[in-house]
């Protein structure tokens, strides 16, 4: 591995309280820094995981060493859901993950992962670079003391694996489904019976009978997991992850304590990698599809209009309980999100859907 | 200006022969190294000249000036399309355009930019960054000792400016448009009169009836140039520019020339801007639009279908010609395009679409 290598030869002397002095020469002349970034994913996580890993390395080598970034899977520092923790307590300087894991600090922090029938991840981006989004983030963040930079997505994800197929709504009813956050919320008031589980624990579940459909990523991540062997029906599209963004976060005193250069730079992999995975969702969550089929006999399928429909109304119902809910950051957010999305959202079905359309009817190159 | 700002505190020596031996210490021992970059846009060009001069800043700032990068505008050294010759006889270091612009050196090069009917901008990064299309490319630009990178991307572009209203194909033949490259060749098919102009040529040829109809961009460029004053049918999409990438143009052995660190941030920024570049297209051609449509009486219109598909068929025909007519490196390129597109479009057309279709059929956020 490149990243061991590294280290083989690299300093490994933690720079503590003499990092404010670093603002005044360049930090090469003292020794590296050498930073701990925790993170919400398994080691080698398909897209995401990989993804926290190779943000590092990028950083290490775009900085020649001057800042080494050293990597630490879900549990291997602290579990997943306390790697923001980590950062406010000063036990990692950066953590990797997605910002709706922390709805319990703020719970504007949803619309920067990505809310049901909300963006894609090309009109997130539009947003939080270029209509005010970063801004407003950096206000919920600064209440913690730390920055966040979007640094990867999914891209749309899968809708689930569902042991029955469904035929509409009256199907939903007391299902019970492993679904996450605002998508749960969202299952639940079409009428499913909503768990949340960790990722290991969801084809225990499946199996045993304790659930009767999982959600979780798409295919790149749910092909290593397994779920074909127990249900064969995989429903596409998800219409509560039209996207999922995921963030980098960094100390902030400590991040302005960096060289300016290398404050610059940590932001530029972050833009970099963004692109990244989500060019690694759009390669590799087709070909894990096609296996997922031509081996495993999957079945894929298509939610019928009327839960798309029932989707929509439970969702816009979910975001106004958010908007009128949440306190005045959050209320902040949501309204710069939803002014955003109704512009965003006019090249996307006046332009992108109209030339994706023309082409699924008309076009194919062999 | 940062970037002015910059230069007047910053070394201007410019390193030559001794470049070399920066591989073994740091260039900033040594001064800073001064590139120049070249440019197909005119200054202050919206998304893409405007990118260009951000991505130099980026590389300027994330560096801490030990890699300078002072942009040329298209004219300012040399014209345009002279910018990838400058850089390969050597007076600049660096170009940004668009790799199509040099089809005479190449006709693989189209592939790397976006061709008719062809890849968005996302399945454009799946293929050059995760199935193989930039090895490819590494080999095409070899043969002129450069080095590509993606540096920006429009999204779909608009259908182009049209005086009168197109019913059908019919409406085509002969028709006076301004439509270059590929997407000219596809029109030409198609029955119209194509011709290119430069930008600053459209408008009087739209004035004087010279011409009937004029593509360009898209709405955040085409805004600027004003043919809403003549034309005031405005056709989406564009099927003959899903996506137009741009590209850095970088000499190679200079590159290989500079310090590791300063090669990963220069492909680093490269791929920031990509995200950058196409997320302000995603926030700022609605917004232009908008204007158009409110402010300019601008008249939004769709292709009839009948036009979209023999735009199809012309665009399947312009392709194999290109893959069968062309030297050995442009068929593995069309090959492993083709290939690639038939992966990624399946969770475009499987995911991506069928979201879109659903949000777009029910849901609305006030």
């Amino acid at each position: 591995m490149k990243r061991r290598e590294f280290f083989k030869t690299a300093s490994v002397a933690t720079i503590g309280a003499a990092a404010a002095t670093t603002l005044a020469t360049p930090a090469i002349a003292q020794g590296n820094i050498n930073w701990r970034m925790v993170t919400t994913w398994p080691k080698n996580f398909p897209g995401l995981g990989v993804g926290a890993q190779r943000l590092a390395d990028r950083i290490t080598a775009a900085s020649g060493g001057r800042l080494t970034i050293q990597v630490f899977a879900a549990g291997e520092m602290v579990p997943g859901l306390q790697a923001l923790d980590a950062v406010i307590d000063g036990s990692a300087e950066m953590s990797h993950g997605a910002a709706y894991y922390w709805q319990n600090k703020s719970q504007g922090l949803s619309f920067f992962t990505g809310v049901p029938y909300g963006m894609t991840s090309r009109e997130l981006t539009g947003w939080v670079r270029h209509m005010g989004g970063q801004e407003i983030w950096d206000e919920i963040y600064d209440q913690f003391g730390v920055q966040g930079f979007l640094s990867g997505d999914t891209g749309t994800q899968a809708g689930g694996w569902f042991k029955n197929e469904l035929t509409g709504v009256a199907d939903v009813q007391g299902l019970r489904f492993r679904t996450p956050g605002m998508g749960g919320q969202v299952w639940a008031k079409l009428g499913a019976s909503v768990t949340n589980l960790a990722a290991g624990e969801i084809f225990a579940a499946l199996q045993s009978g304790t659930l009767d459909a999982a959600e979780f990523v798409g295919p790149y991540n749910d092909l290593a997991l397994g779920f074909y062997q127990i249900a064969k029906n995989y429903y596409f599209p998800s219409f509560i992850e039209p996207g999922l963004a995921t963030e980098l976060v960094v100390d902030k005193a400590k991040y302005q304590e960096l060289p300016a250069d290398l404050q610059a730079l940590v932001k530029d992999v972050c833009q970099a990698e963004y692109d990244n995975v989500a060019a690694d969702f759009a390669a590799n969550d087709p070909r894990a599809l096609q296996a997922l089929v031509s081996e495993h006999g999957v079945q894929i399928r298509q939610f019928p209009e009327e839960i798309l429909e029932a989707g929509a109304k439970a969702a816009s119902e979910v975001l106004a309980e958010l908007r009128e809910g949440g306190d005045a950051l959050t209320k902040k957010t949501a309204e710069s999100f939803i002014a955003a999305f109704n512009v965003v959202r006019q090249k996307t079905d006046g332009t992108d859907s109209l030339f994706l359309a023309a082409r699924e009817k008309y076009f194919t190159l062999s």
